[in-house]
């Protein structure tokens, strides 16, 4: 219950972070609406389709494509009163890797998965949405700029199984796990903080 | 029978698309065969994944592999006669579009999937194919270009779904379907029609 | 065993080369991982999604997870005696290809396909983990130079199955077939060989 609620705020955040990259590109309706569901579909999917959950859960449970297509309208609608564009996709978009982080983290858990490929599996669910979304709008993908993107997801990933250690409730875990990963993205980007890359010499 | 017959003629326009980028970009045959085999049975391998029809159908069914083979040789045997490239490209890719539409949208049904999902499963197949070739070929994917191109599709499997309210023979509906998309992306081209674009002020 | 032998030292060889390219592109700790994660896993994970044995084979076989990471950070540490960084990248690939491409067609023959798909499969599982890295990484893909590449995967797939028409032990024909690809992509670059491109007048 509360993990697909979690899943479905998920959706609303990334597939409003699509609207919001194709407006800017001023594509026509169909386009804006396929850009938000690749976003807010495109994780899952892929998360889908390597762990062998087919045909993948938008497709057999409609509730994904309803959500997908009334955030899109409703984004649609109201997009002159979402000021700030740029600040609006941050903040969607870091709110849906903080979400879909814990549900692909969780999803491998359900399938009896190592805690390390549910950690893998929880960052490429959080992160290939946006990636995709990016390649098709023709910006360059968020993972690969000079930002703190991936390691947010997978130190919360890390931080759901190290939870597990202390008598927590489930639903609290989830809800902290997804707070550090958001809290991680912010806190980067306001002080611009990065790794530090590896020089060859 | 009539269904797979489509799904050859699909298979033939689409390999044909693909030989004909691949010219233009002088690959070696490798290549050009490699493109053609992408375009002609990258929809259906998207799609037979995401419904989890594995191994994919062009693995089982070998008709495919002999039927894209014959028809990249062909197309390149007689390259010199197919001609004004550009016209001939569009023609193939469009009736490749059409066929793989409905196809697409069969393959949905046949699964149980909703009408929407086949739309989209159906859209999906006829799209994936031309946009990897265009992405390897370094052209920018039809599908991104100022025309209707997805649009075509959706409207083409919706109308298969409202020809089922009508007393028409199951293999009308296919025809009639794979046409829709068919004219309606000729007469948008001939008349460049297109979608208005969202603005944002 | 032999055959997960192959397939662990394919697995290092493109680790390595994944690190090789992340490095040059000043990647941070868990970007270099990523690329070299992908290099290393992303031709088999297309292979066993597209013949269905999923959860694919990295996320069920935690080998390849320790593998990976472990050469990920040996070629870190070590990475001021890799020389000549260009050739140590084309060395590590070219054994990359060699190795994946038996591993992939033996894998189709194990789930009973058609030797032409076998090759088929061999060539994907080779090429698509160094075609993702390059994109990945801004290059253009190893596999649209101007070299032999997929070729290479292609012949080396044939010879394969020509063998087993001679009396020569499994491992053997393991071995000889991988290093058809490798030399032949070695003479290749050596010689400057190329397919002729086809000219359309």
């Amino acid at each position: 219950m509360f993990f697909q609620f979690l899943d479905i705020l998920g959706t609303i955040a990334f597939a409003i972070s699509g609207v919001l990259v194709a407006l800017e590109k001023r594509m026509d309706p169909f386009g804006v609406l396929i850009i938000a569901f690749v976003t807010a579909a495109g994780g899952g999917t892929l998360r889908d389709v390597l762990i062998g959950q087919t045909p993948v859960t938008w497709m057999t449970n409609m509730t994904y494509v309803y959500v997908i297509i009334g955030s899109t309208v409703s984004a649609i609608l109201l997009r002159r009163h979402i000021n700030y564009l740029r600040t609006s996709l941050f903040l969607f978009d870091t709110i849906g890797i903080g979400l879909y982080t814990v549900v692909g983290v969780e999803k491998g858990l359900s399938v009896g998965l190592h805690p390390i490929i549910c950690v893998a599996l929880g960052t490429m669910t959080a992160c290939f949405g946006g990636v995709t979304r990016d390649i098709l709008s023709n910006e360059i993908p968020v993972i690969f700029r000079k930002e703190i993107y991936a390691t947010a997801c997978i130190i919360g990933g890390a931080t759901y199984f190290m939870l597990h250690y202390f008598p927590i409730k489930e639903n609290v875990i989830f809800v902290i796990s997804g707070a550090v990963v958001i809290a991680i993205r912010l806190l980067a980007v306001k002080f611009k903080i990065s790794l530090p890359s590896i020089y060859r010499d």
